[in-house]
């Protein structure tokens, strides 16, 4: 117990970024959903009647699901690693991602959803944490949590818990950029089969798009971090990124990002690291480039179309918003709809699927994957994940 | 991962029970407090514009308490392993009082509130997961904890949080207990150093309401276990109850809880052991009787009163209900208006004295506590619970 001389804090400056004033005493409120404002309310909700409901749990522990608000409840988990673009700022400074993150969960999927910012950064730590509060949940939203941990962390949990767990830097990524990507090929006549792909970034985004890319049958992938090419034999791999040699560039490409792009049909970029004019030159006809760091492209969009055919960003402002929110709510709604115990790598491209068909007729260079606000995305794709659960035997109901 | 075979589970004959009914999908939610309906909200509520409030909290670590929901947030915490008078039902059939919880912290105080039920039950293991989590919380209410290890584990956690900790079933039916005795004394005309009280239970209530009934100055108190008074000297006892030995029963009873009733002031029932009305009938004139064991009163209202000047229960079907709600709303509401660091004996007391005092000129045999639904007494506790904080130099706002 630390003890505190009484002191006001004057931070009415701040709101003058109407940022700061929309989020004074934060965005998120816990209320109930019966009515408790009267005595009977009360001894039904709480006293004496809740003891029934208790019991009944007690003797038949798959009640709760039905009685209690645990089957629509995420937890939003961070050790505040990695949080958006700004990295390693702790678990208080996250929580206002967090807490927006909730927001978009009940704005879009009808998902409640608490944000759990933790305090430790060991992987067993978190892991241990996490099992020990998963009876409060129906789901856990991994949440900017630095790679490689966030790997094992996201395994260990897959592995111990029945309820579905999702990293949502990899997947949720993963499953909006797989849905573009399959309509950018469409659009200059491809399959995903056609083409070669150099991705910038083996961080978590990186590593998930390019095993979904793989998992949807991709041509060639090669990845490329700090060092250049990730290649079968190069020293000083992490487990992931052997992991990552192994199953992708299958022309082993080795050297720079720069001389990789060469002939290239794809670049995504999930890193920040800038790709000079000169080099997007050399990529190969109907190039497709997906500069996907925020708030600074790769390359910027201008730039990438006097070269390519189809350029999306992370940016609300240019087309081709590559946002995550048009997955993780709908993802976690067709889940919980049939109470899956896991979320599959079907289910992720079931949703990449379904997000990829709302273009439809529609398609063109401006408009390879739908708008946040197209309210056809959480019924399209939460109806895709829940029929691949079923399919996959891991719906509950 | 586990694997299922998709079922469906029929339970709509459980809603022919209208707590079934009212308890289907739980009685929580989680809302926002912004607008994020159109692009700008979104755009200010997360990226890009909650990166700014992101950056100043890791600047400055206080801006949390002002820009995010945390510095009005409880974590309901329990194991399961003591719930109402259900016992150990474990953490899942424990969420539908924890949700009540909720939703009365939230009617009664406006304080936002979320289940936390671990599948732990070693005290170690609460402690270091209530640690881990405790960045996302502005206090921690243990709820429904088995003693004696509800005592270690609240003391374990206010050293090492500066939030406060506060175990519901021990304070917040103590201070409600004290505010009884305190109206029961004056009405008749005596004050609490007049009282010679003995009280059947050492569990988490028990213990409690022993120590701050001491703290506010009470003539004699002395505890009964299963096995009789709890006197210094007696074998096998726990740390706690070594503790309560050695700071109650000044007059040293030994024996049957029956034999120590015999010309005592004061009965206070936690502990649900039944008390023969021919017990009752040799206490002392002007009997005060709190049977507060529920849903079966130690000791039967009508029974009672043929003996007892005054008479409390824990049930709302008779007068004068000793209930947790008149406590913890307004002490958390009181405590994070301040900001305080941690929940003080002082600040207890002065909830106590606050609550006793609302009865005023009204105090009558059936009005010694104020109504559940009285709308006095969340401003009236939490305004003394601040005030306190302030003089006890644990405010920090």
């Amino acid at each position: 117990m630390t003890t505190f001389s009484s002191r006001t804090q004057n931070t009415s400056h701040l709101d003058e970024d109407p940022a700061f004033a929309m989020h004074r005493g934060g965005k998120l409120q816990v209320t109930s959903t019966v009515d408790v404002s009267d005595h009977e309310g009360l001894s039904l909700a709480y006293t004496p009647g809740v003891a029934r409901v208790c019991d009944a749990i007690a003797e038949d522990a798959e009640l709760v699901e039905t009685y209690t608000w645990k089957s629509n409840l995420v937890a939003v988990v961070t050790d505040g690693t990695a949080v958006l673009g700004l990295g390693n700022i702790g678990p208080e400074a996250s929580l206002p991602v967090m807490e927006g993150k909730s927001l978009l969960f009940k704005q879009f999927g009808g998902v409640d959803s608490v944000p759990i910012a933790l305090n430790c950064t060991d992987t067993d730590e978190i892991v241990e944490t996490v099992v020990r509060m998963s009876p409060s949940f129906g789901g856990i939203n991994l949440e900017d949590i630095a790679a490689p941990r966030c790997f094992e962390i996201e395994a260990k949990l897959r592995e111990r818990l029945d309820i579905p767990v999702f990293h949502d830097d990899q997947h949720g990524t993963a499953i909006v950029t797989v849905a573009a990507m399959h309509n950018a090929a469409r659009l200059t006549g491809r399959t995903l089969a056609d083409l070669r792909v150099v991705v910038s970034g083996a961080g978590a985004a990186g590593v998930a798009v390019t095993k979904m890319l793989i998992d949807g049958g991709i041509g060639d992938i090669a990845v490329a971090d700090s060092k250049g090419m990730i290649y079968q034999g190069r020293e000083g791999l992490t487990p992931i990124k052997q992991e990552l040699a192994s199953i992708s560039n299958k022309a082993g490409l080795q050297g720079s990002i720069e001389s990789a792009l060469e002939g290239a049909d794809v670049f995504v970029g999930l890193s920040a690291g800038e790709v000079p004019e000169s080099v997007v030159a050399t990529m190969a006809e109907d190039a497709i480039i997906f500069a996907m760091a925020n708030p600074n492209p790769e390359v910027h969009p201008d730039v990438a179309r006097k070269y390519a055919s189809v350029v999306a960003t992370g940016r609300s402002d240019f087309p081709n918003q590559i946002n995550n929110v048009l997955a993780f709510p709908g993802v976690f709604r067709g889940a919980f709809d049939v109470q899956a115990s896991d979320i599959t790598e079907n289910m992720k491209l079931a949703a990449a699927k379904a997000l990829a068909g709302l273009v439809g007729d529609d398609l063109s260079a401006d408009y390879v994957i739908p708008s946040s606000f197209d309210e056809r995305v959480v019924p399209a794709v939460s109806a895709a994940v829940a029929a691949q659960a079923r399919q996959d035997g891991v719906a509950r109901r």
